[in-house]
């Protein structure tokens, strides 16, 4: 059965974005240095995190907003509000950085754009996603664009029926086993996980090892020999 | 030329949205009474959100965000942190308010339903704005919901191109004349103007009064009325 659909996930599977997150937080661990060990710190902002991601969804400025929930928890009354405004300034560099493709992104997706349609589906802000995919240069290649605000199996179904689809004629590769494997092997589809090094705790998952449509690829770059072994 | 469909905004057009900003305004100028004048903070807040709206984009956290920057900004380090907490509690309020109708609003779905297929159109946070389509009981009568970073006449043209129908056979109905209004116009579709009491000064603009598919009307409630009469 040839794939006629290869739906990819954006941040951390084709363009940087955890290291991002990874340097506002440790910029916020320094911060609170003088009121909270950096462990606890960490653990905080995560608690913060996950409280608030029903309410404020995923991406920057939840992230920005949660940094700032995390300062006062910690620092209380002696927090001083130039923290708050480095905090703010550390949100904003998040949503501004340039766009750093993956090695080797930039021939994989030729080639993948090559062997079927090519749909894009990724969390986060809207318009935080939207001038990432301008500024990657990678928008043109792309049938399908969708921001959404979880990956659930059913956003799968709903994105195979759009492109009139079969799961089966489908494959997702991404780097969250929670948000783009998972579901998209719960909608039948094929699903290749290219583990990044750097990964939100919340978006670990174990790996589904007994499902027949799963794969592990070492980068994005085995992508296309893979679509291509499923032809037959 | 019967009108195929039926495109509508959501804040302040289906439900009450502004009054819970304004809500959350007039306390963040409450809390800073003691470092600044109201009018000169309201002031304030309206230049650091438009500041930001480039990166931020539209919706509640964004606001949350420039609320925060702006009580930074006019008290500086005598900001007391009970105020930034104060804030970020203000801005989960306005992210989990309940959804209130306005007047006839659900009558006038069903009305509409039965007229042409419905397509919700609207700016601000994904996550928020889907909680509050699902919150409202509404979400069953549209054919297609849009949550977009901004609202242009190419946004319109791709709306009606998904839809198949030519912009002719098209209406728009908002509170926005610059989000709503003119964009659809420029895209060729027919657009109704439903004032609302409470608008954001950005969203303002001059009434197109010689656009010959444009009108203005009272209540969404003669929505009905005005598809129906485009029909012959």
């Amino acid at each position: 059965m040839p794939i006629k659909l290869i739906c990819l996930d954006a941040d951390d599977t084709l363009w940087h974005n955890m290291r991002h997150f990874d340097v506002a937080e440790r910029a916020l661990l320094d911060m609170l240095a003088p009121f909270s060990d950096a462990q606890i710190a960490h653990a905080t902002l995560e608690t913060v995190e996950i409280r608030n991601l029903k309410l404020y969804g995923y991406g920057a400025k939840s992230f920005t907003l949660s940094m700032i929930e995390t300062a006062i928890e910690l620092a209380g009354d002696d927090l001083p509000p130039s923290a708050v405004r480095q905090i703010l300034e550390a949100g904003r560099d998040l949503l501004a950085h340039p766009v750093e493709l993956l090695d080797g992104v930039g021939d994989t997706i030729e080639a993948l754009a090559g062997q079927g349609a090519l749909a894009l589906i990724t969390k986060g802000d809207l318009l935080h996603q939207e001038a990432k995919l301008a500024a990657s240069g990678l928008g043109g290649h792309f049938a399908s664009v969708e921001i959404v605000s979880d990956k659930r199996p059913d956003t799968f179904r709903r994105l195979f029926a759009r492109h009139d689809v079969p799961p089966e004629e489908a494959i997702m590769a991404g780097d969250s086993l929670r948000s783009d494997i998972l579901p998209a092997l719960e909608a039948g589809a094929w699903a290749a996980y290219v583990p990044h090094d750097l990964v939100w705790s919340h978006e670990q998952a174990a790996e589904p090892v007994d499902r027949p449509r799963y794969r592990k690829l070492a980068a994005l770059g085995e992508l296309p020999a893979l679509v291509e072994s499923l032809r037959t």
